[in-house]
């Protein structure tokens, strides 16, 4: 293999080191940095850092947020009496993108899993419980992942959340069954919103 | 747009920015990198600041190097009789690659290109000649890239050398025309060291 020097071989493998990037990408943005000004390279440097320092999880939601509170809880002008629960943070990117919903959030930070021996008590749920407390909030739209775990978790939202009077939706199967929600096209996800049924 | 937390919104504009890297990818990328370990946080960007800081150009072929001498100047083993000249630095990987030269590189860094005002005496020309003046190097191969820029050059560099009484080649044009060197496949590029002509 070629001798690239260490800092430059190095840098290389960390860039691999991320989802998507294989050899010849990592290559290219080495050499892309080494080659970028020292403002960029520090920027870029900085801005890694800062996700690791300044970001937290909202104290309502669980949504990734640089202050105590994320945007969505904070936004009065968002539907208070709708909840779209979904796995991981990333999640609210594409329901976001497609405009359907105007409701908040509730952020899990997983799935329900017996073979990762991850149960409902590792999930977000307890807060999620008090969020209803008030009786402000009238419908939870379950939108796990279409998969087995998001399955196994709508299911089990669904029969904690009916007994309390509230109306539980599962987004339709629109998109593709067995991926993941983060890479959904706009079209397949906003149909997803639309055809959400009672469970 | 979805309202993502100042810190990792800059981080997926900063992503954005590299070579390759597109929307979905940089958003990707910086969720990847909100979930990992601060150390390995720590890790890519220390290693984003090190080619920065560690890296400069070898005395003799002006590849990048971390010490005064690359790894190809400094290893005895290589043929010191040839020299493979290149436009840039990472051209030299796929040359490497192909186990079908062992010779030493010369770095140009960058091609004449009166469009963009570039002459030869932007390029480091002088210090190859410098090279020559022992009497060692026998053959010059020209692996500048298969487009108008790197002809030009290499038919500039043919010129120049030829006069001296070195036998001067050209790689193939095996690789297809009007590409990049820095991404051609091991086949085509193995071919095109093969197939180097007189000029």
């Amino acid at each position: 293999m070629p001798d690239l020097a260490e800092p430059l071989a190095r840098l290389v493998d960390e860039f691999r080191r991320l989802p998507g990037v294989g050899a010849k990408s990592a290559q290219r943005i080495a050499f892309y940095v080494l080659r970028a000004s020292m403002d960029d390279a520090q920027r870029l440097a900085q801005a890694i850092l800062d996700v690791k320092e300044k970001l937290g999880l909202c104290r309502i939601c669980n949504n990734i947020s640089d202050s105590e509170l994320c945007p969505y809880c904070t936004n009065p002008s968002r539907d208070q009496h709708v909840i779209c629960v979904v796995e991981e943070a990333p999640n609210i990117i594409p329901i976001e993108v497609t405009r359907s919903f105007d409701g908040l959030y509730h952020v899990l930070h997983g799935s329900i899993s017996p073979l990762r021996g991850i149960g409902p008590e590792q999930l977000r749920i307890k807060s999620l419980l008090e969020r209803l407390s008030d009786g402000v909030v009238t419908e939870i739209i379950l939108a796990t992942n279409p998969t087995v775990e998001g399955e196994a978790t709508a299911a089990y939202l669904a029969r904690l959340l009916k007994p309390l009077g509230i109306k539980v939706m599962r987004i339709a199967m629109g998109i593709p069954v067995g991926s993941d929600l983060e890479y959904a096209d706009e079209v397949s996800m906003s149909k997803s919103m639309e055809n959400r049924r009672e469970m």
